[in-house]
């Protein structure tokens, strides 16, 4: 069977990742990326003989690679139309301007979290409605702290139901490497409630959920701590179990050495993981508490990574690689190593 | 009428800021300081001109102090003999010690939330058990976060009862100027349910509380994000009102300009107030949302200060000086300048 | 005699500062402050019940202060107008507007680091070169780094004579309360030289200086590391004699307890200083070392009020209050308390 | 010809990627490396597939790996047995300890720079003193700044002589993940001169070397400004060509994007180098300045990897596989794929 070929817009933070994921997977072909500028991943994609064509997503800015030596495979709108595909990771708006390169060579196209929803058909999440997506010409990705929240709502609410939550997300302000943007001894409140609880309602619009963000500075990892009432009585041992049987969520333990989310990024190194990555969510069982019948329990968010397998999932869905949830994650969960 | 005669044992961060406070209520006298070292405070005490007297806590390390010129007008046990109540602002544990000398002079004494529940007769929190403490020989004070988070609890409680609540605190690390402790670049998740969830039940056994802590790298203004499921339905609007009554919460809001801890520790510098302190507790009226007919929204407690105005009362209750909540709290908010 | 008229114009971090600083100056009269927007400074000013009057810096913005309550004395013209002389503290750029302003009206200013050097007439240092400021129409002062610096170096240039300078400015980056700049686990390095070994070089066109500055996420005092050449053979205690004995270096040690920047924060706070401020810079004599015949030392410099002597100083030197360093310095540092 | 035999004792920060680059060398086999707990690495390790061998350093704690199913291949006095040489890794003052097995089995081993000069016959670095480190039995290498500064000054020393230097260390205080240390919104002044110029002075006795370290609350990569006082005049292109002629110097510049140490270690992972490592010494060409014939410069020092290459040379030359100082370096710079 011929594999899916897949291109990446934007060679940022997320789009490296996106690129390395599809990579991974042995039913699709990674036609190439396309980025502006000599960043440092597009140097560092040099520096490493070029694994991955490059493409310029603005051609009459071609000079500002080739004039470094770095080798261009072509235009942005050429590799839209090698691709069947496009995971786009341009920075918020642009996916929106891109828009119009799928549209006029019908690629279809998935959108990150920053993009507005009006840019897609469907806002999509893996686990919470892979059935949505299925076929799909546009789909919007839900962001990173929404991703990971949802494995762990959507993953309650199909074994007990979830009624409402309220949701506490501690968020880590930057990137590493970002100089752009950063905090310094402050933690800042955002107006509540937050998008992430909107967005969640959203994709799973039988949940009531409300929340308050804090920005930290820090740049490893969110941690959300949602308070969650189910439908139905479930203890903290059952939900451990829960948890414990979903793919993308990791159940760490402090007694374990598992101390916060710079333990998550150093375990990740210490795997040897490329980039020092993570896709699953980690999730503290000593923090697995009832308030009556409400639960609540604290997670990680790697930001960097975490949306990578629910990206991957989109490009199945739209795609129709696969038709059902379980098929479609158990697919990219297998091509990742997930479990 | 004679003034009560108050001693602060422990001239740190929060015995200096006991002392200041003492020193402004017009119907108690301070009647000096007790330490051991030539510590930055100490110095800084007699850099200006010692505006309070200071005993040494270890007569026979004494000329620490007297070496450096720093007066020293006699020693702990003579400062408890002069006082009729202590305020033991010491070290985690010497409090338990110091209680020896307080026995023996039968001067009544005030523990902070770092010595163990058992030193005292009492835990004791101005607004939610004043009554309790009236006349007792030994409190002990809920710590800083307990502090502020009951003031909000006990006043929703007051207005509409509270059944339970389940509490995100999102803690500071460590003082401005602390070198012996911090966090780099890593937020850290305590074992769950944290301490302040449990000492808020031993306050107010009447409400089910239960919470997650994570440490975080500032140095000015725990945030903590309650969900509150009140006896009666409430609306933010009521709610707001509640908060807005009270002497010892200060609403806010991001239009303000008060985007976070940072910006309330600037306000307070920027009021001119001593040590750029602030007692009251800040709450954004922009996060005050509802999640079914629980409440959710978050505080910002000022870690160096908070605990003053409820050790305050606490002389004022163990001594009787006044035997109601509202007459105490009055008073000390009256000489406090809050409200 | 008159007391000197002294407007200050921009009521942010420096403008607070600035106007606290001449309403201790036995010889000056603060004649009021200028803003235009309801800012956390200038609603505590409000909230302290306006111990300075307060002119709005644009008339038609007027109502954005009193629809708030907080009462307006005029405009910034008609403030410049009642004023000898400005102290303009306003966002880099804005002072060359208001220029016109104090020109139309015949009003001395002081600028400050911010502005471009030909904004003003002289270039100015308290203690480098007061007597270029005697008499002087506009003159701009140093920024925070430069002028701590200039004072050691000037020192020891006045003790040993200063042939060259090689320094490191290990940079705070942005203040306590700010929300619009940070950065968050990076250093971030300059293009080298560094602008305040320019700087330097103009106030002190006899000595060569470069350097590089690194940027830290902190907010508290910048620490400056100097590698100075003396045209004379000096000792290590030689020097610090030089240092003890300027009124505005203070020579702290790690012995006593200071161990960095965050030390000198806490112990202003523990003086009491009004805001938590301190005018002098901090040395520290554990570092004062020898390479060959050069020296190197660490000083610290608490960015917020560091400024404010030498622009009382230009007050002084503009207006002719006193005509030669020493009288000039002098009185500043006796209103100031230094020394 | 038979493979060098290579066992690491301590499996941490320092441990780990000295396995790692060990099992790079193609002349060397890593038999295996010792530990005693599971902490992160060693779980992690296990999470991988055990590619190394695992023995345990203390006998009676076996369990402790065991009881997880962690498979442990003997113990560290057997692993010492079977290596020709050890590399030891563990926490200060641990080395001292292990000295006794290695010396009771006539194993050589190499110690890290934490260890007490004692411990070794020789104090090594692989540029600066290579031979001296020929057939030797016990090597001490230097600390993480100290290896990164030498092979600058090294550089410059054999080019035109280096009589002194002047350094400031602008430290990180942590390694990513650590949680028991830490600092938060505060620079830390260390007592001058700092041990790194201590210790190059032992490694390059004829360079007069002092300096000022000052902590930074950071994770990734110290900067190093140091002031040298070169023997013959050298311009600012002729040192840029001596350190772009280094194999363990990166040269990099801010416009490229590479704004301080976050952006080495983004590139460092964005490379896809494990564990996000780099071992190359960055140095800005835009920090290179003059003051006088003085020359002025930064570099970072990524913490984690840098002593690496050295710790290779050290084997090569303790076990006389290369003899020479070209030799030797230049065959761990081939298997590391440095230049």
């Amino acid at each position: 069977m011929a594999k899916m070929k897949v291109g990446v817009a934007g060679y940022g933070v997320i789009g490296q990742r996106l690129a390395d994921g599809v990579a991974l997977q042995g039913d699709m072909e990674l036609v190439g990326v396309a980025d502006v500028a000599p960043t440092l991943p597009v140097r560092a994609l040099h520096e490493t003989g070029m694994p991955y064509r490059l493409f310029t997503a603005v051609p009459e800015k071609k000079n500002l690679l080739t004039d470094l030596g770095i080798p261009v495979s072509g235009t942005l709108e050429e590799l839209v139309q090698e691709a069947d595909i496009m995971l786009d990771a341009t920075s918020a708006g642009i996916g929106a301007k891109n828009k119009e390169i799928y549209q006029k060579h019908g690629t279809k196209a998935i959108f990150q979290g920053g993009e507005k929803n009006d840019v897609a058909d469907v806002f999509f999440h893996g686990y919470a409605n892979y059935e949505k997506g299925v076929g799909a010409d546009y789909l919007k990705l839900t962001s990173c702290n929404t991703t990971g929240l949802i494995r762990t709502i959507d993953a309650i609410d199909r074994a007990v139901g979830v009624e409402k939550t309220a949701i506490t997300i501690i968020r880590r302000v930057a990137d590493p490497g970002d100089y752009h943007r950063g905090l310094t001894n402050a933690l800042e409140v955002a107006k509540a409630p937050n998008h992430q609880a909107v967005d969640l309602m959203t994709i799973m619009p039988h949940v009531d959920a409300t929340g308050i963000l804090v920005h930290t500075p820090v740049t490893h990892g969110h941690i959300i701590t949602p308070v969650v009432t189910p439908k139905k009585k479930v203890s903290e041992a059952e939900l451990e179990e829960i948890f414990r049987a979903h793919p993308r969520i990791r159940v760490v333990s402090l007694d374990e050495g598992f101390l916060g989310n710079a333990s998550l990024f150093k375990y990740a190194r210490d795997l040897g993981n490329p980039r020092g990555d993570m896709y699953e969510v980690g999730l503290w069982r000593d923090t697995i508490v009832k308030s009556g019948d409400d639960i609540m329990f604290a997670i990680n968010i790697p930001q960097e990574a975490v949306v990578i397998p629910e990206n991957i999932d989109a490009v199945r869905a739209a795609t129709k690689m696969q038709t059902t949830r379980d098929e479609g994650t158990a697919a990219t969960n297998n091509y990742l190593k997930m479990k």
